[in-house]
């Protein structure tokens, strides 16, 4: 099983050295009868040209890794019955990278398709055979950085730069000829598993050590692409510690690793992670900026900030991070999540697509200069657990290509890559899928509110889970209103947009609803622009989402899914049937409890 | 440290091998210059008399045992200043057991005191000091069965029948000077692991499986006190998967062990753990008695039903189950829980004989013929975790001994034994002790209504933990009232009483405050008798309880515990102060907010 690129039918063999080698075998096998002449040009870099020749011969011309990402461009277009007319192309982003969030032991945080790719029994670990798989699935989608571990570094991790070094280099040889790039993430504090009593970033004997670590690590992987850090957050130390500002650790570290190319990426998602539930001035979204904004232009040339797509965590809507819009001066990244953390856990359908078109609705993109996107893989046989849930990696990779992607026509190529199926097939499936975020979300929390999701393991509702707890996420939903006024008037997070963005949310007669409850605190009475009420909605919304799914299910069980995705879907959308009609029921009885307002309609809330 | 046996500075001693002997020694230490002499008559069993002899010296006479629980009563009483009277003694009931939840890998469930006295990695394992210790305290609190493993039986906790019989067995004759017989938890599917391919209870290879085992297990513990079994429980194998009912499970148990004069201890602590939410029909508190009453009359002599003292599951405020007086012609025991699990996990003060004493106003000392407490100990230096939750183990043990006990002076014989305090002190003490579990009470969730807890650990506030969970702990609290209606008009739990006792609860205006909120569905304007809306009370009770918590914790930092207790107790006691600080809060805003009464006195009530 190779998800899209089932037709690929010989598995990449050993010993292939270079992007234009893997590029020859892929073309030969896929078109034995083709000529393709591959014409490296190193300032090409990554971008590629296509040429078709006199004679039906073709020609690509690229850079070292952009000969592979034309060929798989050529194989995968020609499968998708499309004629070679000439193209040109080279991504929009350098970086394109997958975070893993493997642990050594083999667990996945957040991981739902099984267990890690890479580490087993606290050492890394793999087959090879997989890790080529992986490298051509990477490959074809144009992403070209893997972070193979947590950003949560917890011993024994630390020793991929230490004892576990060279073991890492081999794997980083191993993705070599798919043009991927490794990362690692790295534990702030570990200049003092070597007797350094501090971590101080200013400490000239902390950064003495990063030197001679960065200097003993690349001299093993001359290509690694950098390190990802997690710093002062939920528990990871950081500069704080030593009364620094982040631009102070994270430049020690680039310091250290420009001399080889490398890059620091360094996470955003500070936030205070023992709130208490009674302190109404602090505003969890305002909490990245705070950190932040003011560092704009203090950071080397080589770092780049990875900021969470939203200002919480993933929820399946929210608006952008105002970080992203507000450090002009600074390198940033955005970050997605694949990982179905708070969108079904790979068993609910949610194609995230989507969701991220609507987020470049307001980033132009030149806002940011990578993306970032934390995995949803593992070594179950298909890779995703779910395998619908590969068009997000998929649509992923084209989308950090190209941010001009077409959500439609990027899912409707994924159907037709994975499954061949005729025509109708393939539209109902496409949109299917495409319509499958808007049925979660209808299903869940309503309105951007976000949470009501049970704590810790994320799935399921749990509508007031997270209401009197220390994370900052609260709806304080009474009898009469629910949500958070986040406008001026409120906690002030609106005020961290430029004012065209901050217009369209501030009035809540004029804030598109889908993030009514995010900026707002409305009475369940409030009239909404259609004429409804909210809390009318709200019930209207969960029954319609319900029902949605079970029509979603009815059309997947008539597409000719093979086998084993035929049974897992059939096995998973039980279960998402389950779900939605738990969360659609406890969401319903749980507003209606508070407002006491029947549905207009009748249908059953339950007392 | 030895708990309220302080005053006995020297350690048991390795070899001996009679309760006749460990009372020579004790008594012989104690005081080495009175004369006592040990009189055996075995038909006094576990009775004794001690009576003053002319010229000083002092005669115990008891059966085998009867004269340790004599020379420690001697010896306890004496240490409390009292005078040699002559005393007869002898226990109400003849199985006074502590239910250990222990883990072969060593973890206990729900133990808040360290880890297991008796397992390690997977096999029995212990130190003989520490059992040497626990034997005397159970001893000296006349505590007589020790059973040793989870209810939930696991692998491998099986081989406690099997390969780790021998172990089990140099156990029991650690504890035997002290007159401690063991028990042991078994699974009800064992004969699985032997290659028969059912453990349906009227299968004559199962049955001839069990007798079996019970020969070669009575063979090397001839003493061992019997079987304890939790069956079709909380996905615990039993008689259900067969079509078989309890008594077919538990009478083929104990024609297995009737030979040996062994006991098959049987929960009663049977339901629906898989209950919808939706569904209003089902009770839960109704199960215990729906799965056993009609079976009364049906079980085997050496049966015995282990019933939880409540309907659920040791929440605060319970009443007496209605089995425990339902079934008149079975013989019952009354499980207590000294393990805090719903009661502040051994970190908030919690004694509980006020609550025992008054589950024995409604239940008769004869309806019952053994008492069970879940036990609280692990290998904490201090064997309870929190010093002060000593107090429970030793006045369970008076309890048991006699139900009739006064929990004014059992606490503080306790006290007097544990810290010998000024008198004042000691009163003190003694009092802040009594009055604990009613602060715990008021803080905690109201009038009787239970399970407004955190789900799993069952430590904290989290009023609609269990709300739409699978367990059928349902508070259906609304904008304008809270409480399921258990009367004959609503579920008709109430109706599995005596009319004698149902109709003190049946009428809202007349039931018991502590107990309206189990028993009915009230409005918040609800006028108690007091005068007070029901509202008004839940204010006030928590506000009250978080005071008395407060003035509770300056009490206790003006008594001159020792260390390590002042240490344990000062850091157990900031906790305590947090979380009822979380609670008080919790639980108010929770009910303002559903019904947006203001506190009539204005005190803060968070929004």
């Amino acid at each position: 099983m190779n998800l899209w690129l089932t037709r690929l039918k010989e598995p990449v063999p050993a010993g292939l050295e270079t992007p234009a080698e893997l590029a020859r075998f892929e073309l030969s096998r896929a078109f034995p009868d083709v000529q393709v002449e591959l014409a490296e040009q190193s300032a090409m870099g990554e971008g590629y040209r296509i040429d078709p020749l006199p004679g039906g011969s073709i020609r690509i011309t690229g850079g070292s890794t952009g000969v592979l990402y034309g060929a798989y461009r050529l194989i995968l277009d020609r499968f998708c019955g499309e004629t070679a007319a000439a193209v040109e192309s080279a991504p929009k982003y350098a970086l394109r990278m997958i975070d893993c969030w493997d642990n050594p032991d083999g667990t996945i945080e957040r991981g739902y398709a099984g267990r890690s790719l890479f580490f087993r029994d606290g050492k890394l670990s793999w087959d090879p055979l997989r890790i080529r798989e992986l490298g051509r699935l990477l490959a074809s989608a144009g992403l070209n950085v893997l972070c193979i571990n947590n950003v949560n570094v917890h011993f024994p991790a630390q020793l991929l730069l230490e004892d576990d070094l060279p073991a890492l280099s081999a794997l980083a040889e191993a993705f070599r000829p798919f043009g991927v790039r490794l990362m690692v993430s790295v534990d702030f504090s570990q200049p003092m598993r070597s007797g350094i009593p501090t971590a101080d970033p200013l400490d000239p004997a902390v950064r003495e050590w990063w030197k001679q670590t960065a200097g003993r690590v690349w001299a093993e992987i001359p290509d690694l692409a950098g390190f990802l850090v997690k710093a002062d957050s939920e528990g990871r130390p950081g500069p704080f510690t030593y009364g620094r500002n982040h631009a102070d650790g994270a430049n020690m570290l680039a310091e250290a690793v420009a001399p080889y190319g490398g890059t620091v990426v360094w996470r955003c998602f500070v936030y205070n992670c023992r709130q208490d539930w009674r302190d109404t001035k602090t505003d969890r979204p305002k909490a990245a900026w705070e950190n932040y904004a003011f560092l704009d232009g203090e950071f080397a040339a080589n770092v780049i900030l990875q900021v969470k797509h939203g200002p919480f965590d993933f929820q399946v809507r929210e608006p952008l991070s105002p970080l992203l819009l507000g450090m002009k001066k600074t390198k940033l990244a955005m970050e997605l999540q694949l990982a179905q953390e708070y969108t079904g856990h790979q068993i609910d359908l949610y194609t995230m697509i989507p969701m991220w078109k609507e987020l470049y609705e307001e980033l132009p993109a030149d806002s940011i200069m990578s993306l970032a996107a934390v995995s949803n893989l593992g070594d179950d046989a298909n890779y995703t657990g779910h395998p619908l849930a590969a068009v997000n990696l998929y649509t992923y990779g084209l989308l950090a290509w190209d941010p001009g992607t077409d959500p439609e026509e990027a899912v409707a190529r994924w159907c037709r890559l994975t499954y061949g199926f005729a025509p109708a097939q393939e539209k109902a499936l496409t949109s299917l899928l495409l319509s499958s975020r808007r049925i979660y979300e209808k299903y869940t929390a309503p309105l951007g509110i976000g949470w009501m999701v049970n704590p810790h393991d994320h799935y399921g509702p749990n509508p007031s889970g997270y209401e009197y707890d220390l994370w900052g996420t609260y709806h304080k939903a009474d009898r009469n209103a629910v949500g958070i006024d986040r406008t001026e008037a409120g906690t002030g997070y609106l005020a961290q947009y430029p004012e065209e963005i901050a217009k369209k949310y501030r009035d809540p007669n004029t804030c598109p609803d889908l993030y009514l409850l995010f900026y707002h605190r409305l009475s369940y009475t409030f009239r909404m622009r259609d004429g409804r009420t909210l809390i009318q909605r709200i019930y209207d919304d969960h029954f319609e989402g319900l029902e949605e799914t079970r029509a979603m299910a009815g059309a997947l069980t008539g597409l000719p899914f093979p086998e084993p995705d035929a049974g897992v879907i059939r096995e998973r959308m039980e279960k998402q049937l389950y779900n939605a009609r738990e969360w659609c029921d406890i969401i319903n009885t749980f507003f209606h409890r508070l407002s006491g307002i029947p549905d207009e309609r009748g249908r059953t809330i339950y007392d």
